[in-house]
């Protein structure tokens, strides 16, 4: 018989990590909070050293995402994927800025090519960034995979805007962290 | 409190519509039955045109996905990645061709950019596509996203041999019904 369900499911902890009723008005407050939680999920060993939060336009977290790859052994599992499939089913549509708008996401890490695609249908207006893609292949060895040659060019012609080096030193702590502490690489 | 769970389906249908014991020995079989997948899709009313199919190096099915992007409110579940992540969960491994190997995806129709980028992590070494993204933007308005220049070369380069133009009338056929019957396009 055919497997015909797909379960995926965010660490208990993140309930008491995230209050639904605080405000991000910043970037990098909004950066912030996405690298926290990877800073979390490494310390609680649930899944990689990536985290990401959708924000709706009051400045309030709709759904966060960590990475859940080797939890739920499924590569599609990253932090930005979770963080769009959680924020989708609370708002009930498959592009967010239909139903609210503006809808930022901000992740500790800038998106790898499977990530990428997806911030393209998932329907944001702004990405903030973290650690850029080098940070990750030079401190934890993952690879980030092929982008169109602009790809920022490419989201801003959508309609997305894109803010890179955000709290990155920050970032860059916890990607090192994990590298160092010989993490599981996929 | 925060949603922190992701429950994603296939229609009740599949388990008729797939015989897990059946041999698919070539490339053309495989593209089909991924076609025969989308068609069955749009007439039973549960998600859009497309579906895909992992087989292991036995020719055998390991899992299939159709899109359910609007059932599930969800921009993640196209046909390819609800294939990948039921083949990694009845695999119990996040690179399914760490476990099998050769692994096999045959999608009706090219992978959008998304896909595309799931295609990088899943742990496939074949591709093999029905219809072209052209043939997709021709007859069916759905916008396959940017890829890189040389998409082919990058997943080349990564292992995954790439076959087009399978069955590409059939797989044609089934676009050019849905577009021209009214379906959601998103």
């Amino acid at each position: 018989m055919l497997y015909a369900q797909v379960h995926l499911t965010l660490p208990a902890w993140v309930h008491d990590a995230v209050d639904g009723a605080a405000v991000f008005p910043g970037d990098e407050d909004k950066v912030g909070l996405a690298i926290a939680l990877s800073r979390r999920n490494v310390e609680a060993d649930t899944g990689g050293p990536f985290g990401a939060v959708v924000f709706g336009p009051d400045h309030r977290v709709i759904a966060i995402g960590v990475n859940r790859v080797m939890p739920h052994t499924c590569s599609l599992a990253h932090a930005e994927n979770m963080a769009y499939m959680l924020a989708q089913q609370r708002l009930q549509t498959p592009r967010l800025n239909e139903r609210i708008g503006p809808v930022t996401l901000a992740t500790s890490s800038q998106p790898c090519c499977q990530c990428y695609g997806a911030t393209v249908w998932a329907g944001i207006d702004r990405l903030l960034i973290g650690a850029r893609a080098e940070d990750v292949m030079e401190l934890t060895e993952f690879d980030e995979g092929p982008l169109p040659a602009d790809w920022i060019g490419e989201l801003n012609k959508r309609g997305i805007e894109v803010v890179r080096d955000l709290r990155r030193d920050d970032a860059r702590a916890v990607l090192k962290h994990y590298g160092e502490s010989g993490g599981d690489k996929y």
